[in-house]
């Protein structure tokens, strides 16, 4: 660690910035907008791709690829879908690259224009629907329950690493039904596993509701999400899953033949989750001396850092090491053994604080003659020591309280920053100091929200999606409420 | 099956394309040149890619993401490179759609026109030695083992599902070097485990071997290659490993602190597999009535099909197809129950066929009667009683045999396609008449190379490894011949 990381108190965003490109997760690549994932962000992605396709298959989804380029045209069929998706989109105009005519340089060459305009993909219903047309005929083809990992392309002139960036990395399910019903099943079920998934995987608590008309994806009918609370009090949408009730199907005429002999247009759903998601672990978690990262999602759980002053301390330490490590690895736990001689033990200690290693196990001479481990922990920063006799079954006991208690952690943090503002006085207060969520009262028209966003640059995170009791005025417009909402600045 | 295969008799290409089609692997998609991947097609392509990752991970690489955008300017740095790579691409241009003025479709925005054009990906190594420029600085950062999983763009106008693709999917290593040795090495170990998979999981023969200068990859100062046979007795190059040398070091500046105090340039390796890796597969095993799968990468291994004539013979035999489930279940065998009562059990026999599901176990009273089970193997169509006291013992057997034996099948089709041509006679005459490999000497200069493809589009597939002893003259020039090298007409 060369560079001191910036506190969260002194800058919180370079902060966040410092600390991935510190703890080597990613890095801004000569592709303005575009990041380069470096082995230690990608090995968390693989765990959270690993964790995700699992509860994808389990409830029936299956896997598939469609092509990266879109036709130009696919976005004007869906009305609103345009509106949303075909601005900020890098377009491919040309197939061919030549020699310039002075030989110096490459250059685009002119014949190789394409008749229509492809578009990266900046999400995929549009192709995905085109391809559905042929493949649901009847009844007996639905559900169809398909997901893409996909990189996409959003462009976009601010970036922040995995929070924003014109490429990123998702999965994208796209589910087609036979009735309404089932779209909106299929559409809070994906919800409650996106849920599920963000709190017992990544320790990070959500709330679960639906979104403002405003805020809806463009040409669903219904967008659902998680939003989970940063240390910054700033709210973080953390996946989204939307019902589209007929549009798509209507936009591309994909009609079934029903049980009941007529032609329905189909029923359709899609979510996702992305790279924006490590953005979201680490500003839950971490803190000033580096990434916290719960142990489900840690490319490696332990590391070992060997102690000694000689050759014959040296060869005793490492035999202990050693058998710890079989151990470590009979049961399945990664680790690192970090034996590199060039550094010292602090420095080390400091360098997988930084990268958030979970656990620490540091062993010397004393634990050779005692057959004892160090341990210390990288959430608590406890240490203790403990008899080296089972340590797989020491290290498990250690990492399943650590993941737990990082996310009671968050979820208290969570909870002392979220409020209720009874009028719009109380929430700029709020939101000028403490900020987090803000339970408040609202009219349900837009004009309201749009105020409140203009002015405070607040957003309604969320309708609960069980309407809590409301009484009272809206905190704007002073009009009768119609329901209770989350507020909050978001990311 | 609604369609008939058409037989490879008939039409070889037609019968490649029918069954991609009528298996449901992939199909073409609304974008020129693009396919999609469905999700028959895509769960094979897990299966490579698990099998993959997994001995990647073993020999020490590490997985990272890369932009999928490169700068235009990054091709001109390496001289080889720009010819090969910067041709038919696919180019970005604009960053923006805006609706036009008569508000009726959606055009590029002529504002948004980058400074500098960007090009889809058709091959990471610029981009990554961009970025190895800031990762390596000492002997220390090395080596670099890194491998990516992505999606590339290579322009085509004449596309072929799975094996010639606009855009396709594969992964491709990309390996930093302090010595030339270090590297050669690395493009080697590749190469066996390239080898490695395609014997064992994809239970295709391969031959190992470096390209002639001619047939390089642009920028490598060594290419060296697994070659296949199919059963048309074309050749298809089914994976490469690169030595690059110093080459992309110099073009991108990286330099490295070596242990004795110097600044030296990087040693390189790149090396990939596509999706292209489906097409060998299905053209290596595949029949008339479907496709032939290796259990190793079959997505399910087994189907289950119940044959009763009443409600009660019907109860009867669910339950013991129950019995058998639960043991493959047991032992983590993947099977589908089809009990489609829309369909008679012949017409699914064809389509399992068709879809190359290894194994068949059909259960009908009689084996409830008798505690037995019949199955039936995909390669060889034979068909057997066995007691249904451990099936997930017999069908693990059976699965083990198949393998082997698709194997061997392959082997000895290669074998007997595999001759020699002591004459450019013989050679023409064997080209015309059975296919398949040549060996045949050559004198080591490009123009024979270069003629023998025009005159006969058989091109040098690989020289081999071990430099075999050779007497006599070229086929072509007459000359005396360097060595003895391997020709075929490929993919």
């Amino acid at each position: 660690m060369v560079k001191r990381l910036t506190t969260r108190a002194a800058d919180y965003s370079e902060w966040y910035n410092d600390l991935i490109l510190l703890s080597g997760l990613a890095e801004y690549s000569a592709v303005k907008g575009s990041m380069v994932i470096k082995p230690y962000g990608y090995a968390i992605w693989e765990k959270i791709q690993s964790e995700l396709d699992r509860r994808f298959k389990e409830s029936g989804h299956q896997n598939a690829y469609f092509p990266l380029f879109i036709p130009k045209s696919f976005f004007s069929k869906e009305a609103s879908h345009v509106e949303g998706f075909a601005k900020e989109c890098a377009v491919v105009t040309h197939y061919r690259l030549k020699l310039s005519d002075d030989g110096k340089e490459i250059v685009v060459d002119p014949t190789a224009k394409l008749e229509e305009e492809l578009i990266v993909r900046p999400t995929s219903e549009t192709i995905i629907w085109n391809s559905y047309k042929n493949w649901i005929q009847s009844y007996r083809d639905l559900p169809l329950l398909i997901n893409q990992w996909a990189n996409v392309v959003r462009w976009e002139m601010r970036t922040r690493l995995f929070l924003r960036t014109s490429e990123f990395l998702w999965q994208e399910g796209h589910t087609a039904h036979a009735t309404e019903k089932e779209a909106v099943d299929e559409a809070r079920l994906i919800l409650d596993l996106y849920a599920e998934f963000a709190e017992n995987i990544l320790a990070i608590p959500v709330l679960k509701g639906y979104k403002t008309a405003n805020e809806r994806f463009a040409g669903a009918l219904d967008t659902y999400c998680i939003e989970a609370l940063m240390q910054d009090g700033k709210a973080l949408q953390a996946g989204t899953s939307h019902f589209l009730g007929q549009n798509f199907a209507k936009a591309f005429d994909v009609k079934f033949l029903s049980r009941e002999g007529t032609q329905e247009y189909v029923w359709a759903t899609s979510w996702g989750v992305s790279t924006r998601l490590i953005g979201g672990l680490i500003m839950t978690h971490s803190d000033d001396n580096g990434l916290i990262l719960p142990p489900s999602v840690a490319p490696k759980k332990v590391v070992i850092v060997p102690i000694f002053k000689n050759d014959e301390e040296k060869q005793q330490v490492e035999n202990h090491a050693d058998k710890i490590m079989q151990d470590l690895k009979a049961h399945g736990i990664s680790f690192i053994y970090d034996d590199d001689d060039s550094k010292k033990p602090g420095w080390k200690f400091a360098e997988h604080e930084l990268k958030g290693v979970p656990l620490r196990i540091a062993i010397g001479p004393k634990d050779v003659l005692t057959n004892s481990m160090e341990i210390a922990r990288r959430d608590t920063f406890e240490k203790a020591l403990f008899p080296a006799d089972n340590p797989a079954l020491v290290v498990n006991e250690l990492l399943n309280s650590m993941q737990s208690n990082i996310y009671q952690k968050a979820l208290d943090m969570r909870n002392k920053n979220t409020h209720e503002a009874d009028d719009y006085t109380e929430f700029k207060r709020i939101l000028d100091n403490e900020g987090g969520f803000i339970w408040a009262n609202w009219d349900g028209t837009e004009e309201s929200e749009m105020k409140i966003k203009e002015e405070t640059k607040a957003t309604i995170r969320l309708i609960p999606l069980e309407a809590m009791k409301v009484t009272g005025k809206c905190i704007y417009s002073g009009r009768p409420a119609k329901m209770k909402v989350l507020f909050a600045k978001a990311y």
